[in-house]
């Protein structure tokens, strides 16, 4: 990178930097961010290892240097992207400036505060990058589906939860009534948390229900969580379905220029000129 | 209040009561449904609070003295509800009569029933009256599509649903007689709820097959489960599909008589005639 | 029943016999038939409720009693419907039939097995009958649908069922060389069970990987699992919308009188006739 | 076999032998597949039975024999393939070749490894060779609806499997900070293992959260989990209906364009034109 800035005016340098940094087109820029990437799942792999005991023993040193490593690589690299932007603040304030950010200050804390490099692993979420590598538009237009179809159906998602929530408060409830402190039923929270446990079918088995009565409750409630499980899914298939159709279609009405036509439309429905062939 | 009262004649001032107490349309009546929600939010996690042992022990007293003040305003609210509406009895007996009087009596109860308090957290209930706050009337439409899409299913849950109970008598039975007591199954009804708990996903594993052959039976009644999980999740899904596109239009094209056309539809996509207004 | 019978003469009153013992069409018929359907709820409920220690200890003697009351008394409705149907053999080869048959015949057996009047469970199946009782046209209508929608689906099922058989055994193996006896996995079939386990997202949790290696093979499992679930649930999602499609349409053509056209059809698909208003 | 051979010419001989071992529309190629078949589950169960300590015990020294016996008639039929085929390598290279190689050789390498021979359940994967013999063409059919669905969702299920790998690793660190070692949570693949098993709600219960922290944020992932879980189902449902409807018909009518016209409709339904030869 040295080489670029040397050959280039400032100006151009900047934006040469820019293009290798942010985008993805160039040969370079391409080379950044595939090394980039691999450097986060190298990072993220060595703060996973680090929490483990005997690995840590073992080669606690090196990884606590290739850690600092990382960091001071990606602090280099938080500097170059702030140097490069036209708009620094902005790049700071958006999303992935906010990770970037957040992705290093942890080894920074680890120094005052032993044991917040685990927090490090925030750093997995500079992957979301790959998207601009793959150069997926396909990909992105695959995310925007499933993101318009979550968007479509969040009104209904919050209606759901609502029922979701107030059936775990009163089941909780209702169960620390009935099977009580012994059975491990110690309080409402401790309640709702089985509930929670139990109406999404993950069935930890840390908490069970004991008595006769706790036992049938606990039944209408799995079966009631049964028919329950199926609200989401279907909101989402709907949802997913009628998103995959207004994205199918795009041509445009040749009268009034509108889109978003359903696939067996043959006349705009906006202004009823002929759609013609597609 | 004290103030509107003063300046109202009677009937204005119950008109204006009513306004305040059951419509969220005047800024007072915002104020007073958004203070009421809060109050039943916080008085809810009193009672919770209260259920968990340490809590109890420092706090036992303040959260007690909470309760109460929750429920005199609380029965003070339903005093003014039962005054300000023109029908008091049709009220009393609504939906959300009933629940705004159980929601304040366990805990006069509890003077004579210690431990009713924890019934108070059917208060969350209440906690439905925000859909009028928050005038989300896209909000009650969704909530609307969904309660269509489940009573069109009705009777379909219905039919699975008795082929299910079918399923866990049988096999609840079976694998008493195959497990047998030494297991864990020391009756059919204990039996029944281990089908329930394994063909609902949830598999606590608090009762599990030990011997050969039960556990042959429980993997068949699993897979059996898998598939059976599919069926009420097509039958919403068909059904919410249906209810959205109900929803969305139920106008024939006058020149075609098709259907199917989108909200915002002006001409028919099928033959291009004017839709006409709706 | 024996006033009919002494009012009636051999033949009318078989056929009588027949229409309260079989249909529910009169108002004795309909009587019968709940009375019928209480006692075999009763029948199963105690059969239950036998299997219970405690219970069987206290009421042991009663329970017994009311069991051999029940067999009686479905033994006799047994002959009856032999008596009154035309063609006996016909009937007693039927699914009914059958069923019929062995509700009765584990307490025969019990007096040479002990224990085998747990089989008297098998009762529940005589349940179905209640479609009938409840005159539920629409409600087998919704069977059929359900039926009709798993029929459809019945080769894909197939196909997916046995990629699921391939990889439990798959995996099971893997597991077993992986885990080993001393962790739990002490056979390739108990591998197995696992892994129908883990892919159902039951989870029990009686057996579970202890070995990083099998909780990363369990983690790639379960994920997996996670999509394939979606198969069977999107194979009848789909065919019970084209169930209900083909079910909500049962116009015939006025030209060919072919139905099972689609809601948007103007002409008849077979002809080519219009289908004129619906 | 050696019949056949005896009164051919090596070139007829060759092709014969290939309509034996590889196609399955004559009399002797159906009984050679459906033997093969057999022997398939045979050697798979021998195989299983075998890791079964007492069973081992008892019949070691035959289930053993039965293992070289059915490597050996593998082996036998594997040089039968690659003698029967025109192009030798082709075949070994191809999915059925390899799948055929990788199933006789453990027991090979058994007599260098012990234990080896439990990789021969592999052999399971040769039963796909089923969809052949039962000639179902129409399953096949249903396979490639399934895979063309899978294969549409591809990108839309990458983009997903992304997003629940960042929650997984993020939430198994959190856990890891908040629970800590004395819960169970001793690193973060231990905790990323556990958000695993929460997240596709198989809940095990091997680990579970033991603080109040812990409790809330695993309720928090449940929930979150219960709703993403929607997501597959969606995406497989909606590309399922895609393919199937995809698969039904793709002619437009000569006279309307309009297409999605059932597979038996001889005029469109929307005009009433006759469609002509497809």
């Amino acid at each position: 990178m040295a080489t670029h800035s040397e050959q280039s005016p400032p100006s151009g340098f900047r934006h040469r930097l820019h293009e290798i940094v942010f985008e993805a087109d160039t040969p370079a820029g391409k080379l950044f961010d595939v090394v980039l990437l691999c450097a986060i799942l190298l990072s993220v792999a060595t703060v996973a290892l680090e929490s483990v005991a005997p690995i840590r023993e073992r080669f606690g040193e090196e990884l606590r240097a290739a850690e600092w490593g990382f960091t001071v690589l990606f602090t280099f690299e938080y500097l170059l992207r702030l140097v490069s932007v036209l708009k620094p603040w902005r790049y700071a304030t958006s999303f992935f400036g906010v990770v970037d950010l957040i992705a290093i200050l942890p080894t920074y804390l680890s120094l005052l505060l032993p044991g917040a490099q685990s927090l490090l692993v925030i750093r997995v979420l500079r992957l979301l990058r790959i998207f601009r590598v793959l150069k997926l538009a396909s990909f992105l237009g695959q995310a925007e589906i499933l993101l318009t179809a979550l968007r479509a159906s969040r009104q209904k998602i919050i209606v759901f939860l609502c029922g979701v929530m107030s059936t775990v408060v009163i089941m909780g409830a209702l169960m620390y009534l009935v099977e009580g402190e012994k059975n491990g039923f110690d309080s409402i929270p401790r309640g709702m948390y089985w509930a929670v446990v139990t109406m999404t079918t993950v069935g930890f088995g840390d908490i069970t229900p004991k008595t006769v009565v706790g036992q049938f409750i606990a039944s209408l409630l799995m079966v009631a969580g049964y028919g329950i499980l199926a609200v989401p899914t279907g909101i989402v298939s709907v949802e997913l379905a009628a998103a995959s159709r207004r994205h199918v279609d795009t041509q445009a009405c040749p009268g009034c220029a509108a889109y978003g036509h359903d696939q067996d439309a043959v006349y705009c429905k906006h202004c009823g000129t002929a759609l013609g062939p597609r």
